[in-house]
Order: C-alpha cells, then sequence, then structure tokens
C-alpha cells in the first residue's frame, strides 16, 4: 500500500477497502505516513465521500489504534450515551442516574466544554472534591457498586483520533459527516459499552444546523454501531433553543439535580425521559413505551437523586451538595438582563447564549483557560416566551464584574423579538435506529 | 491572513483575492505555513479549480518567489519555448537554432527527464564535454554571441514552484489544470523572455492525454503569459506517437542535426516549421505565413547546424560531432524488434515506448539514475505503417545487453497491429493565441 494511491483513488471517488483504511490508520498513527498526505486524503474524503462500509473500517481502525476500556469486570448490560454537544446540556447528571436507579450501569467517559458548549466533566467538577481522573479497576468498581460513574478518557485511548482530529482542525476538514461520525463512534467503542445513545443536537446552537445534516449524522453513527455489534441508536434533539434554563457549571448541577427530584423545566425534563427510555429499550429493558413508564416513575420517585449523590461520594466529592444545593457557592456578581421591547421572543441564537456564558467565565475561548465554576446564565425568558419592556430576559453570573458588558451585549443580540407568537418549538424531531428513522411530527 | 480560512474559502468554492495568494505563497516559502496546510489547499483547488484571475496572482506569486534571471544585457528580442513533455520530442535542438539563424534570440532554461520522457539537458550532455552550468554572465555573452543557449536552472529560481511541486508530487494534486498551468508559467515569466510558445503535447504519450485537457491547459497558460505582459501563444501538437524515429539522448541529438540539414522525418519537421513560425511571429517578424516560409528556407539553408555547434562549442562540448554525427559513439549492443505479425500498426502507446528506453538505460526510474547516453529506440516502423511479420519495427540499443529482454517485451506491448490502415495521424491540432483558439481541420 502506498499512501498516494490511496489519495488518488478516493480523489477519484474510489472505495477503499477495510484494509487499505486499516494500513493507512496504523501507518499514521505510527508516524510513517506524514500529516501533508493524511491532509490531502481528508481533504478528498470531504469533497468525495465515505460509503457505510469505509466509514465503519475507519472507525474500528481508529478504536483499535491505542488502549480500549476494559469493563469485564462491570456485570450485567452496561450503556453509553453521547450527545454531540449544546448550550445547557446536562444530560448526562440526570439520564445517567435514572438509568442506573433502573438497574442499568453506565461507564461513561465525557469530555470538557470548548468555545459555546460546556462539558460535563468540568460541571462534575465544580462538586467540592470530586475527581474525572480515576484508574480504570476503581472505575468499574464505582459503576458495579453506584450504577454509574463518569471519568475523562485516561492514557493512550484512540490516538488515532486525537492525531487525526487536531490535524482536521487546522485543515479546514472538521465538517464532513463521515468523518465526523467516525471521530465520535470511535471513541465510544473503545470505551466498551454494550449499548449505545446518540443525542445529535439539532439547530442554531448545535454543530450541525440543519435537521437534515443531524439526521445524516445521526444514521452514519447508528450504521457504525451496528455494524461493530452495539445496540445502537439516536435521537435528534432541539438546540435551537438552550436546554433547560441554566447555563454555567453548578448552575447546571443544580438544575440536574432539580430535574431529577422532578422539579426541572419541562424542556429539559422531557428529553431526558426520551433519553433514558431509550437507554433502558437498549439495554433489553422492554419495548419503549415501557420503558418510558419506566423513567417517568424513577423521576417521581426522586431515585436518581441518591444515586447522583453516591456517584459524587464515590468519585470524592462532598455528596451533601447534591442533597443541598444551597450549599454551592453563589456568583459574588450577578445582573439582570432586561427586555429591551415589549413582544415575543421568535429566535434565539443558542450558540450566542453559549459564548456569553463562556465570556462570563463559565467556559473556555481557549483550551488553556481557567473555569470559574459559579458563572453563567440563568434564563427567565426563552423562545416563544412573551415579554414585556423591562421584564428580565434572564440573570447573569460572574466572580469578575468587568466581564458583564461584553457579555451582557452577547446575550441580547442573540434574542430577536417580534411581534406575534413564533411557531411552538419542538423537543425531540426524530429517533434513527438500525431499523429505520422515525420522523416525529 | 489565516491560511485556515483561506482553505475553507477555497473548500467552499470562493475565489482568493491577489493579496490572499500572494500571501499564501510568501508564507509557505518562508516555512510559515506548514505542507499540511498546503497539500489540503491543494486538493481543494483540485475539486474546486482556479479562476484565470486567480491562477495568473499564483503564477506570479511564484515567479517572484526567488531570484527572476536578467537578461537585459541580451540584445533584442529574447523569445523562449516549453514543452510540456513527450517521447522523442527533440524540438528544441532544432526550433532553437533555426531561430537563432533567424536573428530571434532564445536564451532557454531547460529540464531533466524522468520516467518515460527526456530532457533537453540529458541530450546536450551526451555530447563530450558540453556544460549546462553556466552563470548568468557567460549565458547571457553566449545568447548574444551565437543567438542561443540552453542551461539548467540555477540558483534560487522560483523555490515556490520547487516546493510545492514536490508537495503535490506526494499528495496526488498534480493533475490540476490551473496548478499545471502555473507551476509551468512561474518558471517561464522568472526565465525572463519577451515572447513564449508553448507547445502543448497531447495523446498516449502526454501528460495530457485527451485534446479538450491539452486546450485547456493552452488557453490557461496563454492567459496567464499575456496578463503578465508577454507576448504568448500555444499549439497543441501530436503525441499519440513519439516524435521523429529516435528515442535516446545521443540518438535523438544525431536526429536534429539531420532535421537542421532538411534530411529529418516529416513529423518533426513538421511540427518544428510551426514552432519556428509561432516563435518568429511572437518576436514580431511579420505574420505566420511570412514566418513559416523564413523557417522553411532557413531549413533548406541548413543554417542551423552551424548555430547549434557554436553553441556547443561555447558551452564548451566538441562541436566537430554536430558537424559528423558519426563521431557519437555507438551502444555496444543493439537488437531489432520484430514485427509479430501481419497487418497495419493501428495504435501506438507512446508512454509505453518512452518507458522501454527508459528500461535500456536512456532514462530515470529515479531522479538519482544516471543514464546511458548511447541507449534508445530507433523505430522502423510507425502509426499507419504496414508491416509483415518478421519485419523489423524498430532496433533497441543500450550498453547492458541483460536490459533488452523486458524493455523488448515493453516496447512490443506499446503496438498494436491490426487489419485495417487506421485514421492518418495529425501532427497540430490546434493553435491558442491570447486572441483565441484555431482548432485545424
Amino acid at each position: 500500500m502506498r499512501m498516494y494511491d490511496l489519495i488518488e483513488k478516493k480523489k477519484r471517488g474510489g472505495v477503499l477497502t477495510d484494509q487499505e483504511i486499516s494500513q493507512m490508520i496504523e501507518g499514521y498513527v505510527a508516524g510513517e505516513i506524514p500529516d501533508y498526505q493524511m491532509s490531502a486524503m481528508m481533504m478528498a474524503v470531504y469533497f468525495q465521500g465515505m460509503d457505510q462500509k469505509e466509514t465503519a473500517a475507519l472507525t474500528l481502525a481508529m478504536a483499535r489504534s491505542g488502549d480500549m476500556a476494559d469493563l469485564s469486570s462491570v456485570r450485567g448490560i452496561k450503556v453509553d450515551k453521547h450527545s454531540t454537544g449544546g448550550v445547557g446540556d446536562k444530560t448526562t447528571l440526570i439520564v445517567g442516574p435514572l438509568t442506573a436507579s433502573l438497574g442499568v450501569k453506565m461507564a461513561k467517559m465525557s469530555g470538557r466544554g470548548l468555545g459555546h458548549t460546556g462539558g460535563t466533566l468540568d460541571k462534575l467538577e465544580s462538586i467540592p472534591g470530586l475527581s474525572t481522573s480515576i484508574d480504570g479497576d476503581r472505575f468499574c468498581r464505582i459503576v458495579n457498586e453506584v450504577g454509574i460513574a463518569v471519568i475523562g478518557q485516561s492514557g493512550n485511548m484512540v490516538p488515532a483520533d486525537k492525531k487525526l482530529y487536531a490535524l482536521r482542525d487546522v485543515t479546514a476538514t472538521v465538517d464532513s459527516i463521515p468523518l465526523i461520525a467516525s471521530s465520535i463512534m470511535s471513541k465510544k467503542l473503545a470505551a466498551g459499552s454494550d449499548a449505545i445513545v446518540l443525542d445529535v443536537k439539532t439547530g442554531s446552537g448545535a454543530f450541525m444546523k440543519t435537521l437534515e445534516d443531524s439526521i445524516a449524522l445521526a444514521r452514519e453513527m447508528v450504521a457504525i454501531g451496528t455494524e461493530a455489534g452495539k445496540n445502537c441508536c439516536a435521537l435528534i434533539t432541539d438546540m435551537n433553543v438552550p436546554l433547560g434554563n441554566a447555563i454555567g457549571n453548578s448552575l447546571e448541577v443544580i438544575e440536574a439535580v432539580q430535574t431529577l427530584k422532578g422539579e426541572g423545566p419541562e424542556d429539559l425534563t422531557e428529553v431526558c425521559l426520551h433519553l433514558t427510555a431509550s437507554l433502558l429499550c437498549a439495554a433489553g429493558k422492554g419495548d419503549l413505551e415501557a420503558c418510558r413508564s419506566m423513567a417517568e416513575q424513577a423521576l417521581q420517585s426522586g431515585a436518581g437523586v441518591k444515586v447522583l449523590a453516591d456517584m459524587v461520594k464515590a468519585q470524592g466529592g462532598d455528596e451533601s451538595y447534591i442533597y443541598d444545593t444551597d450549599q454551592f457557592a453563589a456568583a459574588p456578581f450577578a445582573r439582570p438582563v432586561l427586555a429591551p421591547a415589549d413582544g415575543y421572543i421568535t429566535h434565539m441564537d443558542t450558540e450566542g447564549c453559549g459564548i456569553a456564558s463562556a465570556m462570563l467565565g463559565a467556559g473556555r475561548v481557549r483550551k488553556e483557560d481557567s473555569i470559574d465554576y459559579s458563572a453563567g446564565i440563568l434564563l427567565h425568558k426563552k423562545y416563544g416566551d412573551r415579554v414585556r419592556k423591562g421584564d428580565i430576559l434572564a440573570m447573569l453570573y460572574s466572580s469578575r464584574e468587568e466581564l458583564f458588558e461584553e457579555a451582557e451585549k452577547r446575550f441580547l443580540q442573540s434574542y430577536v423579538i417580534g411581534d406575534r407568537p413564533p411557531q411552538p418549538g419542538k423537543r425531540i424531531y426524530a429517533r434513527v435506529t438500525s431499523g429505520g428513522t422515525e420522523i416525529y411530527s
């Protein structure tokens, strides 16, 4: 195999064989194939695409490029969930404990926030003492005992994806559906769970802005998971509006706990119930309807709160923060954002809301930035709401008062206030399984 | 300017500005833009193309990336010719002396052979003593005195093209018309002549296999030359058949001398007369018809032989080889290739003929290979000829007898013998000027 020939083949629209793809990935990780050839290949893939078989082969080759998680000591079926990222997306903190409370284990590897999106690790680390750097044995022990643990990716997992993503990030080859799908799924396959539920966000705050692209990505990922022998499905969920009302790390933990008590915002609760039902279903707990009922009952019982608290404790955190969220330090400074006019909120630039939160200190603009855990935004008014001039649209929180001016400006730009009420928003657009795609009306 | 943004822009089909292109080339030559970004850009250009303005800007930026030839001490109009490369193409050795004999100076920088195509420098160096490494002052002096000199590219000329071509060569991004055109024309512009005649080969032995692509490349190059203020035109000439009968270095010099005496093969003579007429015309010597007459008269007079001999002498070579080509050492071994059947030669894989010649030692398979100057092929039968089984198709020559078997096999594969005479071949397909394209019927 010469890399040159593979580039030429893909450039002309050819289909790479499994062997060609695995040799390419091995050669790239080993440093035998230089970046300049791989970036030309990635650009050729951007234009010519990859079929499902190629994408699956790429994913498997990447998953196998380094260590694979060993969950063999975890008893029973292990499920995993992945969100493509959004604003206010604290679903893992709700769905994980709910699912675990129903006897289905989740051994989850999460990421950190970057840009306008938050990350589960950062949110959890707003709880004093909690660590997300835990070795494999302890991780499996916690999953066995509590039913869930959430850690960061450790050791030398999926080095091919790390190297390839870093290259794509600087060569304008990120936005290719087979490349996005293989990047996500390689990490999921290496993480070792038996079933995977994907939450593909769509809309102004999501990486995929259109429903069409979101469904295409979901189909690609479900096909890869299925090909790899995993029980795999995807929900397409809304990210035209931030999910729930809280944006920011400790603010989101607090909202997650409220939701686990059955007191969360309606949109967040609905998405979490859907995801939980899909996870239970993927774990073989019953059909979707039955699983939905189980999820609703678990929510009403509040059983998830204890699971979350137990997980926090097992990971070294102070679980009393979960039982009494008032313990979270409030941000030293708060400022209301007022509606500039009467009307209805007809559009929210959700990415803009996420950026405003990051500007307050809640997120990272660059990878090396540190995080202000108490910073963020609590939304008082969202898409579709009627407002009067001077109403509080949201409260901004930060440890640095000087950050408010710019962040407020950015936040206000994200709201469009019009004369008439807009079409009602949607929570869930579609469900994609290996059997097909169900579009929700 | 961020290179990332330029890649993204081109990927989406955008048009790069002159400033963006010149900054990109400067940054690349300075090592500030890494190969992996440039190869992604080249692949994006392969798919999205470049318009004429972009291609001209790229060419100028490359031409200016290093030293430019200073021909100011050469008196009168300087013409240059460029062939896109073929098999048996010894036209520079004929056209240059003919043109110079008519008072139009040619200060020519040539290249070496690689793969199936030969190079003028290698052919000239088959003449004992001749050097093609000559400094700029001496080069200009020879051009002033003799009317022509042929040297290799020296010093730090067009480093952007060297670097970019080396990258394209390993990333499967060579075959893009704007990139080919800018690569060729950047060297022509840096070489400093006033008028440029391009010989774009088309057919089985050419880089451009189809007439359509050849015309597109010619138009692109003529547009660039015209934009840069040069009197520029192109001929599309045939490379479905080797040009002339000789392939190989000293064999081609001998055939060039025969042609300058008016005793050359008809196809080679015809192409040389066309090219000479175009060069004279581009130098302002008259209209095409008048220039053609001048070229024919010069050929009949044999005046070019003395010019070639004078050039050889001025470049340190033994000019007696030109006056008496029997002095060239014959190859130690010769072998006839016999027709395997009765019929007509209905197709020649000209690239295959070139490869067979290289396999005999006449060319380089790799850049570092040395050359056997006496090796090569003399064709006795060509496209359209009638043959009987056992007729000599060609004579093969080499210094190493063990090379014959494989080379003969390759050579024979290049001939197709059929029952009926094929359509007559063409020499010249079209002429492209800044005013338009004339297709010859």
